[in-house]
């Protein structure tokens, strides 16, 4: 097998992955539409714009050629925003061999068609589903560059695929665990991203941890209630895909997502937040998609729909957060059809 | 029924349920063995050494007559010191008639038995474990009396009994969830301060957010794996008990287990931390209890293991987090007994 491995695009979270690949011994590719990044990397072995003050491994080179970026590579890593996964993919495609392992790590869904990305590059791929991997978990990209101790779930429904993923990535710094439930990790990763916009939120009204960690475990809760519906085994929202990531996510100023609820939580208007991000705010797309689910599915997901209400509908945060407080009284356990165990009882 | 209610005794978490209570109409007597202190609450309406600058309510009196407490009250709160809930339990048993409510809201075991805290007050009181409520979650007593939002959980054998609790302390900032898992409840309050330690450790040792989501997600997982083979459900452990009082525990500074683990990691030892802190640090008692349960029920706990060997066998931290990055490769997910879900699906 070649020591080549491929990574598509070269945004931070890919570069730091491409640093992991490199540590390990392997030959990283990365590809990118720009050929100023590109030789920048090559040349001065830095991706400035992504991650400052970082010098790369000799060992990672870039090139705007897909076929040069592919050709005899034994793994392909996919870190596209969600937004282009499918005409990266579809750029992809002429130069895929089968048999060479797919890994994504983008959390998020197409907006357009609510569609996981697993579902989207296994479409452009004409390959089954279960020959995607997918990685996530708890990880700044500038903390994995700086070899801080990192862990991560590979997810995949054949065990065969999520093991050549773990010992691609796998060192003293990145831990990484496997895990059979590729749509709960998916899902895990991108509906988190509402939570931490509504602990950013709850920060921003200027509440305390109390009501922050009350965001983040009945946030989890109902997560884990819509992923259950759709299929996901209820203790991944409890692991790296889903606590940890939230963690991350939900306490950290460094999270876009909770320096949008912040912003919000502040009073601001939802136009103003954006323009003054100037970059995509994932969470907010989640909740137009989380909203438009919790529907089809026909289940409860309070914490989204008033971050729905606060986004779409002008609704103030502060009584948002009263409707949420005043809601009649509830159990704090789920409950679960009987079969969801049996499920995942392996 | 009476508007009286009791609780013992006048620490900063006693006080903050004392204030809830007040201001949902209820005469509220604190028992305290201190005249000192009884006199302060009854005449400056303060609890400076417990909470400065928080002005009581006037429906709050103390006082340090045990008959005087009880006394024809509806329910009688008990948030002692694990180390004194028995003595506490034993003043309180000649005055306590039956049918009176039973809460307890202390985290941990009383150290030389193992036994949970709803174990130790059905025997003093000589009644069923199914007569005792606790309340957990995630809730700084700061924010609590200052009305800042939060979300705790009562649990019990008994749905009536849990009901009751929730009503007595339910208002529009402070949300009460019901459960029926008591033990699991109790478990997950008191293992989750070994994490809390394990993450103040990991920031001592100057690693970053992805370490500390790593221990709070893995210490998650840990304390779920023993806690589900005493019997716990599985779920208790992804809600407020567990997950949202981890997330309070592991990231706030305030946290005495936090702040005793960061002296850990930045290389000081143990005697010179303890007496630092002056206070009593649960974390290490609950380790060290944590470490005798693992053993008996042949379950492990990786991370609670390695504190222990870093708290009471001179281990160097850092080696000790080397040792936890450095295991084999695992899959994330507990293999779960069937039996422990159909035991709780409801």
């Amino acid at each position: 097998m070649s020591n080549k491995v491929t990574l598509l695009v070269a945004g931070s979270w890919g570069t730091a992955l491409a640093s992991v690949l490199a540590d390990n011994g392997h030959d990283v590719y990365m590809w990118t539409r720009s050929n100023e990044q590109a030789a920048e990397i090559n040349q001065q072995h830095t991706n400035a714009r992504y991650l400052p003050g970082i010098i790369l491994s000799e060992r990672i080179m870039a090139t705007s050629d897909m076929k040069e970026a592919v050709d005899d590579s034994q793994a392909i890593i996919i870190v596209a925003p969600s937004s282009a996964m499918r005409s990266v993919v579809q750029q992809l495609k002429p130069f895929y061999k089968k048999g060479t392992l797919i890994v994504h790590a983008t959390k998020g869904f197409e907006t357009a068609t609510l569609k996981r990305m697993s579902v989207v590059i296994s479409e452009e791929l004409g390959c089954p589903e279960g020959d995607i991997v997918v990685l996530s978990g708890p990880s700044h990209a500038e903390e994995v560059v700086q070899k801080k101790p990192t862990t991560t779930v590979v997810a995949s429904l054949n065990d065969e695929l999520a093991n050549r993923a773990r010992d691609l990535f796998m060192n003293v710094n990145f831990r990484v665990y496997t895990n059979r439930d590729l749509l709960g990790v998916e899902l895990a990763g991108a509906f988190k991203n509402i939570i931490a916009l509504g602990a950013g939120m709850s920060d921003g009204l200027g509440f305390g941890d109390n009501a922050k960690a009350a965001i983040i475990t009945r946030g989890l809760a109902e997560i884990s209630r819509i992923g259950v519906e759709m299929g996901a085994n209820p203790l991944t929202f409890s692991g790296l895909a889903g606590v940890g990531d939230l963690v991350v996510t939900a306490t950290s100023k460094h999270s876009r997502n909770w320096r949008a609820g912040y912003a919000l939580g502040q009073g601001k208007p939802l136009q103003e937040v954006l323009d003054a991000m100037g970059m995509v705010v994932e969470g907010i797309r989640t909740t137009e998609a989380a909203h438009a689910i919790s529907q089809k599915y026909n289940v409860q997901m309070p914490i989204a729909d008033q971050l729905y209400k606060v986004l779409f509908t002008g609704k103030d945060s502060r009584t948002a957060v009263e409707a949420l407080m005043g809601r009649d009284p509830k159990t704090e356990m789920e409950v679960m059809k009987l079969e969801t165990w049996e499920q995942w009882h392996t």
